[in-house]
């Protein structure tokens, strides 16, 4: 298990006319978790494209609990429990400027060979840095 | 049981790097699925929040199987089962140029209250229209 | 001259917390001008980057008169006044259920060989569209 | 004359099909560098709608010099040269990771009344700030 913990401040462009973030943003939000991850483990999800992998998502659920506010800081927690194989799966939790969880979710995203465009294993690099911090 | 299906063309907005459509873009696709659904049946989303409620999403899944692509005209089918309560469900199935199921998802919503910010019974208008077509 | 009329509904996500639109957004709205313009005399925005080009935009100016709100069904006018040279240059007015011109701005793009990454002449069947036009 | 800069990282939810941020998404990316600005002196844009302001933007300018990419830091200096008045003008000019400029633009935006929904002058309080800075 590795998790790491990304700051986001919502955007005004983030929020609907209810006042709150828009659900569908944070999908973007989740993205950024799972980018900063990656980064914090010495990947760039940048160098993964330029390798010949994609990586989109097949599944994506959230549960929300709480409303986010324009210009809160949110804290997005991400978490991986295992060794990627042709997928890999992110859980998310959110937390408002309170500390309070305020939605919660997961994503599961799939190793696709740029070339053939069928699913294939992970870069060893991405296994090998896994291995390391598990 | 009632469905009801529209049409969305993809903006080059909607699209990524990927040359897809972005992961979370599908959250708008199926809110103008319920929208029009309402619309469809007599009942406009904007008379809600006029009436004094707010409908927000309390849990959102999607399962991708393929991508969709710039300028697509993409067919949201969306179906609702039952009467709401003080939830209502709706199920989305999203189709591509040729036909193909390319994604299906399941969002529920929540009603509230404006002035108390509670979970509350759906206005009365609503409960009638749906109790008229199933 | 030539000017095309195309409808948009505005979606939910397009709203912000004073519940208008979001200023953004209209470079969306402009694009979708752009495209069905483009289509309405036979052209394929699509088929200009199979054929090899990019068409990235170099300038963009909106004046805004009147916010637009959710679920409002704008009218965007999208007018060309010149046969496209290495640039092409849109006109947009937008109007909302009324009417009324809520905004107005104007957008330049660049024809560039998605080879070279050059500025280049545009494709010569678009010119011969829009002589045939003019 | 006060200038700020503000960070930004490209998301991935921020490109298009082309391989660039959209064009649209800078109206986000000049915001966060206006927010950031108002917050380096003192001043937080929340509390001006908590206040009873809106501040729409009424005029948007921008020149694209060359694209930003995925993951890009982008830097996004944001100036003002002049005390507000019932309007206030920022500049914004936003340089890459190799410190390239990479466009330029303007955005002027209008203090109105919440309740009256007409053009007023500023808090006196963001006056004041500015009157000290300057």
């Amino acid at each position: 298990m590795y998790s790491y913990e990304t700051k986001i401040r919502v955007r005004y462009s983030d929020t609907d006319q209810m006042g709150f973030v828009y659900y569908g943003v944070y999908a973007q939000y989740y993205e950024i978790g799972r980018v900063e991850l990656l980064r914090s483990i010495g990947y760039s999800y940048k160098d993964l494209e330029i390798d010949g992998y994609l990586l989109p998502v097949v599944k994506f659920e959230i549960k929300y609990k709480k409303p986010a506010y324009y210009d809160d800081q949110l804290n997005v927690r991400t978490l991986i429990n295992d060794i990627p194989t042709s997928q890999i799966t992110f859980y998310h939790d959110v937390f408002d400027n309170n500390n309070t969880l305020i939605n919660t979710g997961k994503v599961i995203l799939a190793f696709i060979d740029f070339k053939t465009k069928k699913i294939c294993k992970p870069p060893q690099k991405i296994i090998q840095l896994f291995e390391d911090i598990f």
